[in-house]
């Protein structure tokens, strides 16, 4: 009897996959939510962080002053378009962006892995500076830590970006109001295919090409034109447009509209989405952002848009229908309608 | 001849060991400062980074801004004194305290290993949230990510930290004066030898302790009492007492004058390192101070430590003696002299 004592406590106790955390938890969709909203908001709680907005804002003395972070474990480091230093500045310039805040600084923290090539480190880095500098935002400060093999994958970074806010600016998640026009900067899906192709070593012709661009001179021009009437600006990253769309929805509490043959896709990135199963609306864009502005704006606003290098392809893709119901409705190609929900696995991981 | 041929090019390029990141190059030492200084420096240099202080300082109107920024990847996450929560914060806050700075927000990046326990996962953010809430600092953004198994080790966590830098205040490593007292706020090593221990399964009577720990009220109190008198704030984490002397020494160009005998070190301490063949000098600390203070002002300095919880230990350990050469000479306890050199390798990897 003791014998089958000591081998029970000896025999490690059962983790259930529920216990643990999986892959997607880290896909941007439904079950990173969950653990958001279950784990860390009921002991992190402040204002601020429940926004759940791309940074968090706080006030310093009569000004405020946006702070966004990202940690970058794409894979690989290395894509058509762009690499992990580029898409670490992009990423985090574009979040403050988001928050109507102009860059002031930027630090970066950088986690290697033993065996790591210092050439690869050097483009990396070189990489991170220049997009840096096109956006004359200075890395005031660093960090570095090295892991064993196995401990990590080459090169994680992590961004943070310091950005004041414009006054009189206040673009959120939960300020989209019935009436107003959804516009979105580019073709969606960019991003994710390039990562998925690269990753598995597939060929398309035309390429696909990541779009990792920084949106901030649009958002310039268009916050500088329309301060009060951007009311929300949102980059669609992990869950794609779909799942950020979901986002405002829910925090707005309004019915969003989106017409899908408006929604532009490039074909090759169209043609790469059927080939492996991917919905387009769903794949991670990291130059294209949402803005939903007021009606009265919003053809000013998409001309504005369409005059900066990234937003030529700028269109309206729906409208805010009603305040009845948190959700967001697909009108299809063929007329039908479909209600999107938040990405919930995830398809595409470590785009990021 | 062509057989030889293909199987040469198919032959991967040999990759020599100088050529690839090392566990040194993340362990504070001379292999680290040459990493930033060769790889890093000239790409993104500006002011604010040639410092290599303990953050990144930005003017912003009338006022300056300090952004610190460090990833966490301690291992293991749980140690006796605290976890890679606890740490997390305390790391970062105590780097915008050595800047002079009055934290305003923090952010939270992870990154998490695929079957982490959430278990694990929610004591571990429940000991950032504490302490967090303990020096009044919300956590205003974070981000999530998930990496496969084999990818990472359970977690990692990167904090960003941004304060508002005392106005008259202007701590800095090139600071250090002849004459100036060199004070450190309690024994040393404490953190370092408590890693090991834990990740050794080594037990000692009494047990080892980390450190781990805000000083940020000690340092509230002293730059109250001496905004401009406090000349250098450096908190001796990796590379130990040592190396973080070392740096001052180089970056104000003098000679550093330390007393061994005066070093405070627990004997619990003492007799790990001298069992596991360690320096105390080179230990890293997670709770503790270096501040280094005009003459006039060390007694008065010394005494207002000793009232804060943290620093009831503390002492003057040396002097600032020249500008002769750039060096830290110690008299050891049999009245020799030797000169500490910065740490080269490392030999406590992932200890923060």
């Amino acid at each position: 009897m003791p014998t089958t004592l000591i081998s029970k406590l000896a025999c490690p106790m059962p983790v259930e996959q529920e216990d643990v955390i999986q892959m997607a938890h880290g896909g941007g969709g439904l079950k990173m939510a969950r653990l958001i909203e279950r784990h860390f908001l009921p002991l992190l709680q402040n204002e601020a962080l429940a926004q759940l907005g791309d940074g968090g804002v706080v006030e310093f003395g009569p000004s405020r002053l946006a702070v966004s972070t990202d940690s970058f474990v794409v894979s690989p480091p290395f894509f058509p378009g762009g690499d992990i230093g580029s898409l670490a500045v992009h990423g985090t310039v574009n979040d403050l962006a988001m928050c109507g805040a102009e860059p002031l600084a930027l630090s970066a923290a950088l986690i290697l892995e033993e065996g790591f090539r210092k050439s690869d480190l050097d483009r990396i880095i070189a990489s991170l500076a220049s997009a840096a500098a096109a956006v004359k935002v200075p890395v005031v400060t660093g960090d570095t830590k090295v892991v064993e093999r196995a401990k990590g994958d080459g090169i994680y970074i992590t961004t943070t970006g310091l950005g004041h806010v414009r006054h009189g600016v206040n673009p959120g998640p939960d300020r989209a109001m019935p009436g107003d026009c959804i516009l979105v900067s580019g073709p969606i899906g960019d991003h994710g295919m390039a990562i998925m192709a690269a990753r598995h070593d597939l060929t398309f012709d035309p390429p696909l090409c990541s779009d990792s661009a920084t949106v901030l001179p649009a958002i310039r021009q268009l916050l500088s034109a329309f301060p009060d009437d951007v009311h929300v600006l949102r980059d669609p990253t992990r869950g794609g447009l779909a799942t950020a769309l979901c986002e405002i929805a829910e925090a707005s509490r309004v019915t969003i509209g989106i017409d899908e043959s408006a929604v532009p896709t490039r074909p090759e990135v169209r043609a790469a989405c059927e080939l492996l199963g991917f919905d387009p609306l769903y794949v991670a864009c990291e130059g294209r952002f949402i803005a939903i502005v007021s009606e009265k704006s919003a053809e000013r606003a998409l001309r504005i848009v369409r005059e900066t290098e990234i937003g030529c392809a700028a269109v309206q893709i729906g409208v805010v229908e009603g305040t009845d119901t948190a959700r967001v409705l697909l009108t299809t190609r063929i007329g039908s309608h479909r209600r999107l929900e938040r990405i919930s696995g995830e398809q595409l991981p470590r785009i990021c």
